[in-house]
């Protein structure tokens, strides 16, 4: 039978989203932030940082599939990818979909990657891969190395905390001395309808350092408003170079997602 | 201060979506439902019929903008519009915007008009317009009259209890029958996350009496996964034949909308 045990994420401090349990599955507080895996009824195995969702087995595609297709179908030849933050490995798993040489994924906290590996085998599966390179560090220390890339994707949580040097000014700034010429960054900007300022942060931000900046949108269920933004950025021209076809993602999709309703516009105009 | 009050609507038995609440403005049983009306902190006024959101202040314009305009962009000179449901007043106030001769509202549940007026102030702003007339029956019936539209728009709740017949095989030939030629009818059909069945049933239905048939999405925050979608039919083309622009829809969005993830795509397929 099932019993009446919720977990609910605070999505603002007068809006929640809950999500009925079967079982507690993992809860570790690490050095920098509180993890929990649930086995929910609805959405299958969850990933919590800090009481938010950050997985649900139901639609990680989603978001996964649509912060890495977008910029890996726009480059020319992505071989060298980045990818900052990332730890449950989903990104990662997508961006393997590609005859890549090597993927560095530099992950703050070791515990999301072990967590992962523990409970999400459908996004760690990308750990077994011998191209992707794990770095545990601090990405805005990692972005001063003397390397080069050909797509950067900043897959971090929202720019509170930790992660608030990685939407900063500094941080852009230092990504774009990574890429390559017609080098590629792509980040999540958070929900246009609960956090505009956010999405309106990464958008200018990223207008400061590169000539084609161009936000779009998908739906991602299980976070706040079920209306997700990210901002994909470049000195060179940003357009659709080859096809690709996931569970969310595919030509059309490519196309119609940088398509912004009338109130998005407005966000991003202000 | 804010208080710990909050309504909640259980999305499905596993998964519910809640809403701090100011004050609770208006509670009605009906002869077909219950009425809600909240005043919420972040949502403003919200009306619910059977513990489910209908309405909120915040984004009542996501969905009353992306039911009505396709349809009134797509058609040739649309002059005759009947809206099915639609009792709170939003989707014949986008119609009304358009120089059309006369808008036939059918509302099963008076009631949901009353609290409207009351409550809701921007929705309600259609029944002083004197294009507009109201209809106080069941819409099964209203059908069967000797009339004609160019536009039909079905908005009405979900197809369980009083407003199943509206998605039926036998209300979609008599829909067909009211409409002129080059007539459209477009119908909200839920999210294809949380309840794909009912987009398959609209779909697979007016595919068996229009010629043309263009399932569309839009977000809806408030909304079961804030991903929803709609039906358009029709046995003429339906192209883009006029632009607008509202605070959500846009010629660019309009195009967008019929753009599906491969998700989609496969639920109607099935």
């Amino acid at each position: 039978m099932k019993i009446d045990f919720w977990f609910s994420e605070l999505q603002n401090e007068d809006v929640k989203f809950g999500v009925r349990v079967k079982s507690h599955l993992y809860s570790k507080e690490t050095k920098y932030q509180k993890i929990d895996i649930f086995d929910t009824e609805f959405f299958g195995r969850v990933m919590i940082l800090d009481g938010c969702f950050m997985i649900t087995e139901k639609d990680e595609y989603m978001y996964q599939e649509m912060l890495a297709h977008p910029a890996m179908m726009s480059h020319p030849d992505p071989r060298k990818v980045l990818i900052i933050g990332g730890g449950d490995g989903g990104v990662a798993r997508e961006v393997l979909k590609y005859p890549v040489e090597s993927v560095d994924l530099v992950e703050i906290d070791e515990e999301v990657i072990a967590a992962s590996k523990a409970y999400l085998p459908n996004l760690a599966v990308s750990f077994s891969d011998r191209r992707l390179k794990v770095h545990n560090m601090d990405a805005f220390e990692f972005v001063d190395a003397d390397m080069s890339y050909d797509v950067i994707l900043v897959d971090s949580t929202d720019p509170i905390g930790f992660a608030a040097s990685l939407f900063s000014d500094v941080f852009y700034l230092k990504a774009r001395k990574l890429l390559e010429d017609m080098g590629i960054i792509a980040t999540q900007s958070g929900s246009p309808f609960m956090n505009p300022d956010f999405m309106k942060k990464a958008f200018k931000g990223l207008s400061g350092h590169f000539r084609t900046v161009k936000p779009y949108l998908s739906f991602v269920p299980s976070y706040p408003s079920g209306m997700w933004s990210y901002v994909m950025a470049s000195n060179g021209k940003i357009e659709k170079r080859r096809d690709f076809t996931g569970r969310y993602v595919n030509s059309d999709i490519y196309e119609s997602s940088f398509k912004l309703p009338e109130f998005v516009k407005k966000v991003l105009e202000r």
